[in-house]
């Protein structure tokens, strides 16, 4: 039975490195000693090693051990036997490229549906959704597909950000980038606000946290979904 | 002899379209009667025939008669006979993966560096660097290549917006995304403001309106750089 947190961010705003989800990540994690971090997302360029120190040290205060998938000669391997696994949020291009070329994002998403409790964030969420083409991310690499894990039968777009009304700047809002998708695309996509996460239970998909997320689907007028809402409608 | 205008962005805040560039499109295309326009980027999804009658209609003002590259048979054959070509903004993946797919991208990057007069905006502009990968757009769709015009021996960042020290926005901000992008790649930035251009006469290179750029070098820290700047010391 599958069992994922989709998080929005990995930060709130004056918080702490997944502060906000601590006590959500004390019951997502419970039956976890260790747990298995992919750093391929290398928010700002730093290191697998620096990367996963920065994960580590926040598990740590849970009694959880943070293992970084780099420290693996079998990248397959460590993913097929990881208790837990956790991909950090960071560029999705970059995350994406090395889940490809690494070739395990179809091992990633086999034990994902299988019931290794998976957390994302950011770059890590997005890839839960069909394809990553609704990242905000800039293409700093070519991956060789933009397929993703398929852990939701739609895609996500985390960070998601209002129009700012007051602004004179000219380029694309959000929602107007996400209705071009739409122009090319039929998958629904969920626009979630920092702060927000979705908890997928077996079928069932649940918005979390106390904002409401925007909800796209081509053709349609985009809608705000309540938090609580079961998403599994969707397809 | 190169002739290219390189603009951040087709239209001002309350403004109409081409309107602050109109006296420079003057000079540009006055040699001139017909403009070849791709209109390939589709913003938000419209079709050619749509787009290029919004240009046709700016540009009847200078009595200039706009074709789209879409009414001709033979692409390539359009832009080798063509005495001006203009490609708007939209969607720079969508604009790429045309481009590659109708196999005219080699062609249109020698006509420009031979002397056919060339204008961008936005997604238009940023074709003209070396890369596609510091664009601000959604992936919406896959472009078999990354390549671009190279035009000019840099990459281009338009409709570049400066970090908003208020925000408690956690996504990443442009120059975030442009110095991730420098932790891969080599290739200078310029983040170019919506209202600057880029005025290219051979070999020079004049920043151009009343703003100053950002210059993104790998390792070093941005600069702003002043209008009327000669850029082609940028390698």
């Amino acid at each position: 039975m599958k069992n994922i947190l989709i998080a929005s961010t990995s930060t709130l705003a004056n918080e702490n490195y997944l502060q906000y989800l601590l006590p959500e990540l004390e019951i997502h994690f419970q039956n976890c000693s260790t747990i298995l971090f992919i750093p391929y997302a290398r928010p700002g360029g730093i290191s697998h090693e620096e990367y996963t120190a920065i994960v580590a040290l926040a598990f740590a205060k849970m009694n959880k051990v943070v293992k970084g998938i780099h420290e693996f000669d079998d990248a397959a391997l460590a993913i097929k036997n990881a208790e837990a696994i956790f991909t950090g949020g960071g560029n999705t291009f970059v995350l994406v490229s090395q889940l490809h070329k690494k070739n395990v994002m179809g091992i990633l998403s086999e034990v994902i549906k299988s019931g290794t409790p998976y957390l994302g964030t950011s770059a890590g969420s997005n890839i839960c959704g069909l394809t990553m083409q609704t990242t905000n991310d800039m293409p700093i690499v070519y991956p060789p597909s933009f397929q993703t894990l398929g852990a939701v039968p739609f895609n996500l777009n985390p960070h998601y950000l209002d129009p700012d009304l007051t602004s004179k700047h000219m380029g694309e809002t959000r929602e107007t980038r996400i209705m071009e998708y739409h122009a090319f695309n039929s998958v629904p996509v969920l626009g979630l606000r920092e702060g927000s996460w979705l908890d997928v239970k077996g079928d069932k998909i649940t918005l979390k946290g106390d904002l409401t997320a925007r909800l796209f689907r081509k053709d349609q007028t985009p809608e705000e979904i309540a938090t609580g809402t079961d998403l599994s409608f969707l397809k």
